[in-house]
């Protein structure tokens, strides 16, 4: 039979990003392309532990349905960690455990978002918020990003124009894809800019953890005095995205309807994920091991910026990130950037074309975006070589 | 600050029934209102064992990101299961594994439902179902329930009527909150008429392992020709809630939208969850658990239908169900059937009003909803006495 797709859903259309990567989908290509993290940045041995304990003594909790707030426990130990450690918990706030960061994305929209009604959002931003704003059909408003965050007088202007603004969704550390860390004097102007405009703030914060130099900045939330952000956390990044635990934390009566909507979704996050994290939270070395990762990380980091610098040279520009995951380069105006990817691809190393993470498909980017989490040092090393012959094609 | 709420989601408000059941929210209180497994049916010593090799042979598969559409190998056994036991999988069908039942019930309404489109919809029915498609903005549109299943009469009055009707959502085993399982017959007409009216069917199977006494009807799904039926299943009730892992098998073309769909909810379902379903179905005996989980609950179910008989004898009338969790009980007509749960609630037994489970609030019913699978055997003897005892202020 012929199917009738709503419109949510049939505006979402597969790209010609998707195509330059189902080239690469294929082995022995150099994975670039991706944002998972290293198989060294599972705690292993801890999660191993930890679930032969909790199916040991607690198998009836973990297996039984549980709340769609989520499992109390390790509502309170997250409330108690963010609060004492990022002070993003106020007074009159609320948490929910989500399926991913991504279904935070997914609650905040279904709650706020009425047809045509517009998110604004860094240019350029993650593919997959994106999406879920699209599957809402919010109208998305784009504001540059610049190397200390978003443009301010262009956020301004837009929230003068227009008037269905419901929130700004913002990654202010590291990122995905740009790379860049949002200035403490920006993060103040924009929560006095969303003050001014009345609008939310959503602040997805999934890779804060991971910083490899420089200091820490406080979050948006820290300024929150009425209710204005919503704060989204995960363990995808630090424990495991596999598990799909993440957070937010927000106003109880935005988390109130939030509720609703996750119990309209799926119920409940799985009891035995949100248990896990608990423990590991609560009796386990969480902060050792996320300094691991930071080593690991850096190290890759570092190793895959003075590639650039040796195989690209001054073929591409890039700002080097402080942390996360990503590496986002910016080639020559006359470069057809993707041709490039695509010719990357041909040669077995898998990088996204900007325009993957632009608001429209008309949007003009020179850039690409490069994950050094994934690949190994080897194909670090690989990559950027075969990257540099590609350059020469080129120029 | 003033939150300006989606359409969607202010339309879900919080009922009496909440506020009757927030009564019985405390110990103590027998819990008719619940649908929870008994704790006594899930399998923790294969769950224990499963777990434990899984983290010891294949960590960072479990770990790690997956993608939308499920782990691999469980699709591959699901199908295989499902092709081969149930005949549902067509030649054009393919599978997704979501994060619950209820997730079947979103994505189906997210790829297919725009605003007052029409669901027609067993009333009553499934409260969690009811809510999603409110949370779409679907218009819902009820056919009476009969002994043997929705009256076709009604139904294709119905279709004729709604040109916007989308899809018709069953629960044709043991259906909840009714109980009552749709005959052959009345499957293959409704099969039928919701082929000459050119509406979907979404057929929800939850309970169907969990057949008591009579022979099993073949699904509606099997009579599919032409990709009409997006059949959802559920290891929710045969191995554990708490898990969040269930399926939906439909044409390949819906289900490629729909895993659009999902990548936009929750990226995928957890893996780890995913590999320890797969490892139960294919190297542990699920017949046989299955087989003891009905022995139990049929004990139960015959149980508490002879206190039924004794207890409120022929003040209530219902149809003794075959399988599932859930007897409907209906009460005289001069008795005021909010004041009957609202006084059992007092009296701390926990049923729920039948209003919870109609269209629309005002929608008569004389109805309530008991569950067996919660309570133990003594809190089901308990509990009928207290009914008992109750129904001797209303007559």
């Amino acid at each position: 039979m012929e199917y009738k797709i709503s419109d949510r859903i049939a505006s979402l259309k597969p790209s010609a990003i998707r195509e330059i990567l189902k080239a690469t989908a294929g082995g022995d290509v150099v994975p670039f392309s991706a944002g998972n993290p290293a198989p060294e940045a599972f705690p292993v041995d801890d999660v191993r532990k930890i679930t032969a304990d909790i199916l040991a003594k607690d198998p009836i909790t973990a297996l039984q349905y549980g709340i769609s707030e989520g499992y109390t426990p390790l509502r309170e130990t997250v409330k108690k960690y963010m609060s004492e450690k990022h002070n993003v918990v106020g007074e009159d706030d609320d948490i929910i455990i989500t399926s991913g960061a991504q279904q935070v994305i997914d609650l905040a929209s279904k709650v706020l978002l009425n047809e045509d009604d517009v998110v604004i959002s860094e240019s350029p931003s993650f593919i997959g918020a994106l999406n879920t704003f699209r599957s809402y059909k919010g109208r998305l408003v784009g504001v540059d990003v610049e190397d200390d965050g978003m443009n301010m007088e262009m956020l301004e202007d837009v929230l003068k124009k227009e008037s269905r603004a419901r929130f700004i969704y913002t990654i202010p550390n590291f990122q995905n894809p740009s790379g860049i860390t949002m200035s403490w004097e920006k993060r103040q102007k924009l929560y006095e800019l969303a003050k001014k405009y009345d609008v939310l703030i959503l602040e997805d914060n999934p890779y804060g953890d991971l910083r490899y130099t420089g200091e820490d900045i406080p979050c948006i939330k820290t300024l929150d005095t009425d209710g204005r952000v919503i704060y989204s956390g995960s363990f995808s990044k630090i424990l495991s995205p596999g598990m799909r635990v993440a957070f937010t934390i927000a106003n109880k009566n935005l988390i109130a309807k939030m509720t609703v909507g996750k119990q309209a979704s799926d119920v409940h996050t799985p009891v035995l994920n949100q248990m896990i994290v608990n423990e590991w939270m609560n009796n386990y070395d969480m902060q050792g091991h996320i300094n691991k990762i930071r080593e690991n990380y850096k190290a890759r980091c570092d190793l895959m910026c003075s590639l650039i610098d040796s195989e690209l040279g001054d073929f591409v520009k890039y700002v080097k990130p402080e942390g996360g995951l990503f590496i986002w380069c910016t080639l020559p105006d006359n470069v057809d950037m993707m041709k490039f990817c695509s010719t990357a691809a041909q040669n077995k190393v898998a990088v996204v074309p900007g325009t993957a993470f632009m608001m429209y498909p008309e949007d003009r980017t020179q850039c690409f975006r490069l994950n050094f989490s994934t690949p190994t040092d080897d194909a670090i090393v690989k990559g950027m070589k075969i990257l540099g012959e590609v350059k020469k094609m080129f120029i």
